[in-house]
């Protein structure tokens, strides 16, 4: 298996693409600059979120969810959008499709159906959040205001790469609003430690903490925070960004002065993070803290009297260690060979394997394999679940 | 607070649009037909949703990401989109806005970015997951396929209501492929009745189960279930569909003749349904199992002495509360008065409220009040967290 993955050292583009798509990740669409993120990838970044989302509520925070759409008029508000997005943004302009009378079959976009504003595909929410908060802002008591979005938006990228710059992607976008200056700038300063903790201690990748020059910050900054993650070839990928917009969003969009504002934000490019950060030849290196799958459990037997007694064996020890929290699968399907199981479970990065063979069960130890040292040791089954 | 609420009686659809909206679950926003989740909602929302995903989970299901946007081909080819959704679908033709020349400061869609085939938005996956699912059935060996996906979605309804019938909706679709129209079958009751389940054990709404005539069926299904929910003034609510589609998208994309299709949803609609059925013109009503707040705690006192008393009592009933898995919240705020803090966690449908006052305290009781029956009781403070 390992040889279908182009190494890093020949090609390392190809070697980061190969990791995807052979890991399981993530796939492409019929859709230019759009992939689909399978079901591996996904159960990755539904437990990066959900970790992240725990982050979030502790630090005081509540999710929302604004429309997709944003108005062209609302849009070009934003200068800052507009200077920022307009290039490069999704625009629906009719809303309605009709069957094509020159051609059988097909559909045509249907003129009469001309919308009279044309909505812009969400870039990021912050035109849309600002002019619903200015009616949920009346007074200093309605402050701070603490929400966050788990959504899709859209940018149309030209140059696209899977998880790393794709014209759709999944993120979420924290937008607040403040009474004082120096709640906002602290505000931002703690979002941006969330993602560095988690980034460190959930990522498990080191981070380096920066500050944005005036010519790379979002134009609607006055000041931007980054984390870039370190990758292993000693390059940095930006990871996450919080910022503190001082009162430009406010202002505009409802005269209330004293209001202060930050956004901050991370994405799906997490996972290309993580894939570039830990991977080597053989495959996809997950952290176990976010690994959909942490254990999993490879028989090695021939006929069905010793496959019968490791399954026996086997169960209870699934279930030992799923009553200890741990994201395990016995895969006992017998249509592969145990040297595929391996290769298979290697490429796609679970951190832990066990293999057990009737020896093994007659010794009462079983191989228990690294993914990230590839270390092998024999273990005694007696305390396996503890070890591992 | 319950005088703002139009009552049942006077006006139901207007009663219905006050609860939804003074009762914080959502709002109007500045586009049309599409409404913003507010997080109130939001979270009774993510309560529902983390119950169902388990429960999909729990029946061998996986989630993955599939694109926001369906090429127009792809979109046509499936006739039955066509005829179904063609009529209400937001349509991108273009992929920047310009500098408009003519007027100052506003943008204007640039007529050289236009797309060389129109993308519409997803009304549904069925199109984009088929043409994938292609690629991912090989042979028998890669069935059954059983994913889901958490989307929103879009539909260009005339005619909105909050929550029952929006332009953009969340919700989830399940995509299945079997090897065996058997298999097919059963998966789809088998849909049908975790559906069912939900919404009657966790929403606590009665069910009806039913088939679809062939009029009123989704145009690719050879069957469709139904759950419609039980409404307080006996009406039904169509709540959620399972469709067992035969071989109708898997001939069309692939010409896998052994593979039968299944797909299933339910979707924001739940909330309204939810909110029909249990609510009273004090407000909304939410099952304890879904309600983002199951107890709140006011403390009724004059002066620092008696709060501190209050407070030192009420944080470890919290801790006790909190440690045993109970949402709970002890509303502390000195700004509002115990009644307006009764009135509004009446209307936002919190389940239990308790208030504890400095006689309490020394007769070591507290007032039970439950949102339901609106029923008042003085129990012990000793076995409080047990008793609810």
């Amino acid at each position: 298996m390992s040889k279908e993955i182009t190494s890093r050292e020949k090609d390392y583009s190809q070697w980061y693409n190969d990791l995807i798509i052979k890991g399981g990740l993530a796939d492409y669409s019929a859709v230019r600059g759009c992939m689909v993120i399978k079901p591996h990838g996904f159960a990755l970044w539904e437990n990066m979120r959900d970790q992240l989302d725990r982050m979030f509520k502790e630090t005081g925070h509540v999710n929302a969810y604004f429309p997709l759409f944003v108005p062209k008029s609302l849009f070009e508000a934003e200068e800052k959008n507009a200077e920022g997005f307009a290039k490069e943004c999704a625009v629906v302009t009719h809303y309605r499709l009709k069957t094509d009378p020159s051609e059988k079959g097909k559909l045509m976009v249907d003129p009469e159906a001309k919308l009279e504003e044309e909505l812009v595909i969400r870039p990021t929410s912050e035109a849309i959040i600002w002019n619903t908060y200015k009616n949920w802002i009346q007074s200093h008591r309605d402050l701070p205001l603490l929400i966050n979005q788990w959504a899709n938006v859209v940018r149309w990228e030209m140059r696209t790469r899977l998880f790393l710059r794709t014209a759709e992607f999944l993120w979420q976008e924290g937008h607040t609003a403040h009474a004082t200056k120096e709640e906002a700038v602290e505000e931002t300063v703690k979002m941006l430690n969330v993602y560095a903790e988690f980034v460190e201690n959930f990522m498990a990748v080191p981070v380096i903490k920066g500050v944005k020059t005036p010519n790379e910050r979002f134009a609607g900054a006055e000041d931007t925070y980054c984390i870039e993650a370190l990758m292993q070839d000693g390059k940095a990928l930006q990871a996450g960004t919080s910022h503190f917009l001082g009162q430009n969003f406010a202002n505009k969009e409802n005269q209330l002065e004293y209001v202060w504002a930050t956004s901050w934000g991370v994405s799906t490019r997490l996972i290309g993070a993580l894939v570039m950060a830990h991977s080597d030849d053989e495959g996809l290196i997950l952290p176990p803290r976010l690994a959909p799958l942490q254990v999993v459990i490879v028989p090695i037997y021939k006929g069905e009297d010793q496959k019968n007694l490791i399954d026996a064996r086997v169960h209870s020890l699934v279930a030992e260690l799923k009553s200890m929290g741990i994201r395990v699968k016995y895969d006992d399907a017998d249509h592969a060979r145990p040297g595929w199981k391996f290769a298979e479970y290697e490429l796609k990065g679970v951190p832990v394997r066990l293999a057990i063979g009737a020896r093994d069960l007659e010794n009462n130890v079983v191989e228990v394999a690294r993914r990230d040292t590839r270390e092998k040791t024999s273990v005694s089954l007696d305390g396996i679940a503890v070890y591992i």
